[in-house]
């Protein structure tokens, strides 16, 4: 993917629009109106969204000796939630509007003071945006014309709810209603789904619905050590869904409320260095996205600072990455100490402590934890693909067309098969002929329907990576040739299906 | 797989605790005393359940021209499910025991009177079970001894709780206590877990996890139909998670509450003959199960009763497998006319009729759901590949060896690389070198620990269909050949490294 096709105008309104009408991705029950936080993966989204699962299994599982994968369930006991501390931690901090019984994230809901020649004449508020300070400063200048207040109005100073004091809060007007008075402090709001299990529906029943994947490597940690002939340092990894009740989900689908994490827990010695195994998993993580298709030019580090990271952490950095929203975090690389398997121990009762054939010691192992969200990877994967062009055709016609530059191992489809002509037994035969044997083993397509222009449009826009067009040379001349058009620079040549197979077999895996 | 190794004593006590062992199937959250209905898959459990969808997906979606994939969320629109029929009527019959505050699933809990001489002297009752009439029985006669009743006790007549009458269910004793008096009658109990989304906890907010997958490829259709380039006849095909409140999980993975579902609906024209097509995918499901190494002499078909089916149905066709505790179903065929479309097209005010270009007409298409459980596929494959057998070693000694007779197709590990010696430099880099090859594209263990014999075993017993063992022939004689050693045959021949590849390409995809 070149650098180039991930444009600075890429918008979210055009890849949400792409996504829509080429079915990667639909709001979830969409005909009862959409369902706020909820996403469905449409033909080419199931596919792409499988393809880059199946590469981080195949890398990070497969294809290494000392990674284990798990599939643990999204309901696990209730115990696991308070050992791990999000029963008591998991929140956010909510604000109510009494008056119309709407709800808000405190560090999403912005107030100002409107101050004009050092007195404060009010306060004014909005929900954060792009715009937040701007907004609050309109907001301002209105209330002091409204108020006809004399003076000079001071720039404002934008400040969320969680940093507004006992004082100024029953000033702070209610986005919903515009007067002040109705909202509430900050509480906490725990954003773990709960259900209740079993035929009960008392306190005793509860459970939840996990928020993340990791805590099911930590409580089989001891299960996969007792069978799986595992030697540190090891780690277990785990795709899967995790839901979060988030109170404002947005940007898509990269805050949603169902998700899909793709976690791992590497496990390495107490006395491990474990600055060089953080680094090594960053760089891992950095390769792997460049390896799927994402370029460098949209992924930048983010150490988190020491003094905000939680007290058992010893370093977190995120993999960050250019969405057109802002850039945000792709992938979180933390050293987690061994703080997960200790508290899981005392909670349990059960040790997991392993022996050191070296030291003749025991001791708890820790933990490095790359961990990324398959919903997050796919939205950058779209932003970076997405291209429109400005090209000439055959005919010197310019036009413009939408491509979607996918690297070849995550494209929902690998190849298109193309007879010239759909009238024609010689083409389409030996086509469909191509087609089959591709598809035992690779995601084709078939399409006879259409000016061979008109199909290629359609392929570069879903980021088929090559075209097969099967035409006169190929059934008549010597060599069983078929031409293969190249998405990218739309470049054209001879192959034979032997060469296309070697190709396939060294770019898709 | 031969059908002399799904031996009729296969139990469920040596697969569990083969599960257990060698990290197939764990309890999950085991270190907190575990959580009744729900699983964990451990790192080889997690390979052969990922092999299982993957093949299903390849057959299904990929291979085929006329079905597309999706993946919808597992929480959708509460509407969703009133327009489905699940809000109403997916229930089960509860029966509270007021003393004990247990509760029971009526059809799981049966009862008989104890008739002595034409007198109904009491009523005993007991859980389902394999002995339930036994069971019974032998409570009636202990009952006519303890009431030192005279004469001859009649054969009782097991009924289960949703048989009995108002007058009957005060004399029935409750489990719990054994004292009649406690139960209250059946009544209706909803086994779709709630949960409520977004910041408000009251009615407004109640949504659900999804009994079934099949309801995301209806609710999805009018999009998949509107992006998908799809025509009559096609199916939408999805894999994902499901969850059902079980009163009385059992069975191991069988019945659990969280599960994963492998479900397609295959859309026809409403004039099209549904019996052939239903034939036609009854056929694919039995030959498909077979692919993956399921023994014909464990299936079997059950047809439901017409009288018995919903008011749309037109006929549910069951996949029956032989567990070893019953004969139960594996996967269901239902042909279930136009009544999913139709609910929610009514429900939704959006039209779910399709053009027809031949009769000029709108219609809504009628439907084939071919709808199977990967978990119990999962445990289908280990009760019939669970073999002990006696077997006789090199120096003529009789052992039994424990040998999971996995198709290679889902088998976790598809070749083990073993060099004779682990001291032998020679031995170990040509064996790791086929290793990281064959690593690239196939699930592959080295193992270069113990005697050769008991390497063999340790991959019996894990299914690993083959052993490739690098002897001295391989570096000291031309032609660079391996051992190749059979699973199921234990025959043991000579072979390249291009034969082995070709071998693996031809049977494992």
């Amino acid at each position: 993917m070149s650098d180039q096709a991930a444009s600075a105008e890429t918008t979210m309104e055009n890849l949400v629009a792409l996504s829509k009408r080429r079915g990667f991705i639909f709001p979830s029950s969409e005909i009862y109106g959409g369902f706020n936080g909820f996403f469905d993966y449409g033909p080419l989204g199931s596919e792409l969204k499988k393809n880059i699962r199946d590469c981080w299994w195949d890398d990070m599982v497969r294809r290494r000796d000392d990674i284990v994968g798990i599939e643990t369930s999204i309901i696990m006991h209730p115990k696991v939630w308070q050992a791990s501390g999000h029963v008591e931690g998991f929140t956010d901090p909510l604000v109510d509007c009494k008056a119309s019984k709407v709800r808000y994230r405190a560090d999403q809901l912005f107030f100002a003071a409107v101050v004009v020649e050092g007195s404060t004449v009010g306060y004014v508020s909005v929900l954060e945006s792009e715009r937040t300070t701007e907004e609050l400063q309109e907001k301002a200048e209105s209330m002091k014309r409204k108020k006809a207040v004399q003076g000079t109005l001071a720039p404002v100073v934008a400040k969320d709810m969680t940093e507004a004091t006992d004082e100024e809060i029953p000033l702070i007007p209610s986005p919903a209603t515009g007067e002040p008075g109705s909202l509430t402090p900050p509480r906490s709001f725990n954003m773990m789904f709960q259900t209740n299990v079993g035929a009960m529906t008392d306190g005793s029943s509860v459970a939840y619905l996990r928020p993340e994947t990791a805590q099911g490597m930590f409580v089989d940690f001891k299960n996969v050590v007792d069978t799986g002939r595992v030697k540190l340092p090891f780690g277990i990894a785990q795709i899967g869904k995790s839901f979060r009740n988030e109170i404002t989900p947005r940007n898509f689908i990269f805050r949603s409320r169902e998700f899909e994490q793709m976690e791992m827990e590497y496990f390495i010695h107490e006395d491990a260095d474990w600055e060089k195994e953080h680094k090594i998993w960053i760089q891992w993580c950095w390769d792997w996205l460049k390896s799927i298709g994402l370029p460098e030019s949209h992924l930048s580090l983010f150490d988190h600072e020491k003094a905000k990271l939680a007290f058992y952490s010893s370093g977190t950095t995120d993999i960050m990455f250019k969405y057109p929203f802002g850039v945000q975090e792709l992938w979180g690389i933390a050293a987690r100490g061994n703080y997960d398997l200790t508290q899981h121990a005392n909670a349990s009762g059960k040790s997991h402590e392993i022996f050191d054939e070296a030291t003749k010691k025991k001791f708890v192992p820790h933990v490095i934890e790359p961990a990324v969200g398959v919903d997050r990877i796919f939205l950058a994967i779209l932003c970076a693909a997405y291209a429109e062009e400005e090209v000439t055709d055959d005919k010197g016609k310019t036009e413009t067309r939408t491509v979607l530059r996918l690297s070849p191992r995550i494209a929902p489809v690998k190849v298109a098969v193309l007879p010239l002509l759909k009238n024609k037994e010689g083409l389409t035969n030996r086509a469909k002929a191509l087609y089959k044997k591709l598809q035992r083993r690779y995601a084709v397509f078939y399409d006879e329907a259409g000016a061979i222009g008109r199909r290629y449009r359609r392929q570069d826009e879903i980021g088929t990576p090559w075209c097969v067009t099967i035409d006169f040379d190929t059934i008549e001349k010597e060599g069983d040739t078929f031409t293969l058009r190249e998405r990218d620079s739309m470049a054209q040549r001879r192959i034979t299906e032997a060469e296309l197979l070697a190709m396939l077999d060294e770019q898709v895996y």
